[in-house]
């Protein structure tokens, strides 16, 4: 089986905008995206699956269970990339689903509810807002959106699509009726090192951290750094030093213990040796399970800068980015990981996801629950992201288990 | 006379090879430096001086004294710019000095020594290295570096010489004979706040800082900011915060009280707000007038930063860049600077200059001093410079006091 997905993930990476540069770069709505899903539809055919393809991209394959009517079980993830990313993340998730379902039929089983494997269009932020498609999904875009997302080629959402062959005006088709599906789950790589640390298999996840970004500016006078004492300079990347050691900080010591604080972006200006920064931008991503922890790291953050600007005579202006809800994962979903894990004797670990994923946006109308299989050194959205074959082969199994299991379970 | 200053910096802005930019970029050896210093050169004949242009294109104005050979009182800046850059920074101390002259001449003074005023070429490191045109002068340039510095759009150093008319193998022929020079005096804003903070005209500097400046590159590990435990971090950036609070910490706990410390630059990879960051770069400027303050806060840095970086598991590489020693003023310049604002009651005040200067190349050799005006908020490089025309008055007053008395002083 891990020979066939194997083969499957590297056949899918030829599917490439830029391979020149190193990575995979199959961005949603592109002519090569187009290609890439028609040859995932043709595999999830090659296992059985019903495929039809719905008014925003978003791609199914059904498999028809003894229990028509009932809510069905939904399994996937997404096959669009950021750019020069790594081959697993997404994919491991659409084309694994199509192995589990594939060895549950070579196995002989039959499911009561159907099983429906699903690509999500537009996971990566390709339009600025990640997870389009199960935003869509869920009903979370509006008409105004479609011209409001750009890339960074300017095109608007609504000429994507119109691109790749769908109506702006119909995306209301795409709609999911929450009462049809019994729960959504999603193999993905872990992107972290958790597992990896601990050298266990398997990741079942309890809960989807969700982030609230947001860039603060401080600003102070670029003057001379040789004629500029110490005491009379006003040096806004001085005083961003200050606040990101504060965050450090407060991310360590929250209670929730799960709780993490980063900055991914700094530019300082106007970036000469011999100046001293006026202006320096920090993109702050604060992320936590728990809304409250995170909040609170938020809230010691905006004071801590507040206070270091204030003292050392800089503005601080603060621009909200995001900030979504944390979801807590289904208790049936987490005890059919843990039954599937158990009974293949794979270590696993109860676990946050401290990235987020299609899961968490469908969390907001259906249960949903996470798997996750190690990645190496944790890299992810790069080259060099890699999940080896028996770990994604340990990650197949655990999650035919579970599909087997909610496929059995009783209508709730 | 103001008016006659002010009109004629003004008069020389309108040479700029980016207007549109705002500010003035007038680099050494292109066209536009090459109209503007014949400009100058027609100006200094207006105030009698006899011109010439040595072999690396440093412009010379010579008023002939009552003592031939006795050795010359040299006073000059220059007039290239950075890009997009004010229009006072070196261009006050050499239209300043060619009033002065007038000044001086139209008071009847007659001088013993001669006085020669020099727009020295390439003080802005348009080649990476600053003051080219006085490194020339005191025999600090090799035929080497003539091809070896290059330009952002790499043309060599000789390649410019050629296209401005000079001959490369030449260059020896613009060394200064050290005994022909009794000193150099150098009018210059001071390009910080110090004289604007304390309400003084005019700043008698006693000393020149030079520079220690260093690259530090922390790597760590670029990991998802949502997925990588704060415990399992191995953050660039939070570690290069460390470095910066550590080295600001150093520089104001200096014995000297003279020493700063800036990171100008600082360049965060692969900046974005999802990733931890893996690289950080930070380009470090530490200055003092006090070589021994100087290099104990820049051992002081290295120390904390190798501990920061063991402590973070992070490596760090150390590049050098630049290590110029500082300048002690003349005491015979300082002495005659004094003289001249007592006599004009003028406020001054002794000072470092924490900028470098041709006056620092220029020390290797001859005697030299400093004459500092006010520059507004100690903005520089940067259109927004600006030295009042009653504080550019009282900064050419002085300079002719000095260069007077310098000028009768009998020889060392």
């Amino acid at each position: 089986m891990s020979g066939d997905l194997h083969a499957a993930i590297d056949r899918l990476a030829e599917f490439n905008d830029d391979p020149a540069a190193g990575g995979i770069t199959r961005e949603v709505y592109t002519p090569t995206y187009t290609a890439a899903l028609e040859w995932v539809a043709e595999r999830m055919r090659g296992a059985g699956l019903q495929t039809r393809v719905d008014a925003f991209g978003n791609l199914w394959g059904r498999w028809e269970g003894a229990e028509p009517g009932a809510p069905r079980v939904v399994t996937g993830s997404h096959v669009d990339t950021t750019l020069n990313a790594g081959r697993y993340d997404g994919v491991v998730g659409v084309l694994g689903a199509i192995e589990a379902v594939r060895s549950l039929r070579d196995a002989g089983f039959e499911p009561g509810r159907d099983i429906e494997v699903v690509a999500v269009a537009g996971e990566e932020p390709r339009f600025g807002t990640g997870c389009i498609g199960s935003r869509a999904l869920v009903g979370a875009l509006g008409p105004d959106d479609l011209d409001a997302l750009l890339d960074r080629d300017g095109v608007s959402l609504a000429e994507a699509l119109r691109g790749a062959g769908f109506d702006p005006a119909r995306i209301a088709d795409a709609r999911l009726d929450p009462a049809a599906v019994h729960a959504f789950v999603e193999l993905h790589i872990e992107q972290g090192v958790v597992l990896e640390t601990h050298g266990e298999a398997i990741g079942v996840v309890t809960a989807i951290a969700a982030p609230h970004d947001l860039r603060l500016i401080l600003r102070g006078a670029a003057t001379h750094a040789g004629a500029t004492p110490m005491a009379l300079r006003r040096d806004a990347l001085a005083g961003a030093a200050e606040v990101m050691t504060a965050l450090e900080r407060l991310a360590r010591e929250s209670p929730s213990g799960t709780t993490v604080g980063t900055v991914g972006v700094l530019r300082a200006r106007p970036g000469a040796i011999n100046v001293v920064p006026g202006e320096a931008e920090l993109d702050v991503d604060v992320r936590d399970s728990d809304l409250a922890a995170r909040e609170a790291v938020v809230d010691g953050l905006l004071a801590a800068a507040h206070e270091i600007c204030e003292r050392r005579g800089l503005e601080l202006e603060v621009q909200p980015i995001v900030q979504d809800t944390p979801v807590v994962c289904a208790d049936e979903v987490i005890a059919a990981a843990e039954a599937a894990c158990e009974e293949l004797a794979l270590t696993f670990r109860r676990m946050t996801s401290g990235a987020y994923h299609d899961a968490m946006i469908m969390a907001a109308e259906v249960p949903v629950g996470m798997v996750f299989v190690p990645s190496a050194g944790g890299v992810s959205h790069h080259p060099d992201e890699y999940t080896a074959p028996e770990q994604l082969d340990a990650g197949v199994r655990v999650l035919a288990g579970v599909l087997a299991r909610l496929s059995q379970n009783p209508s709730r």
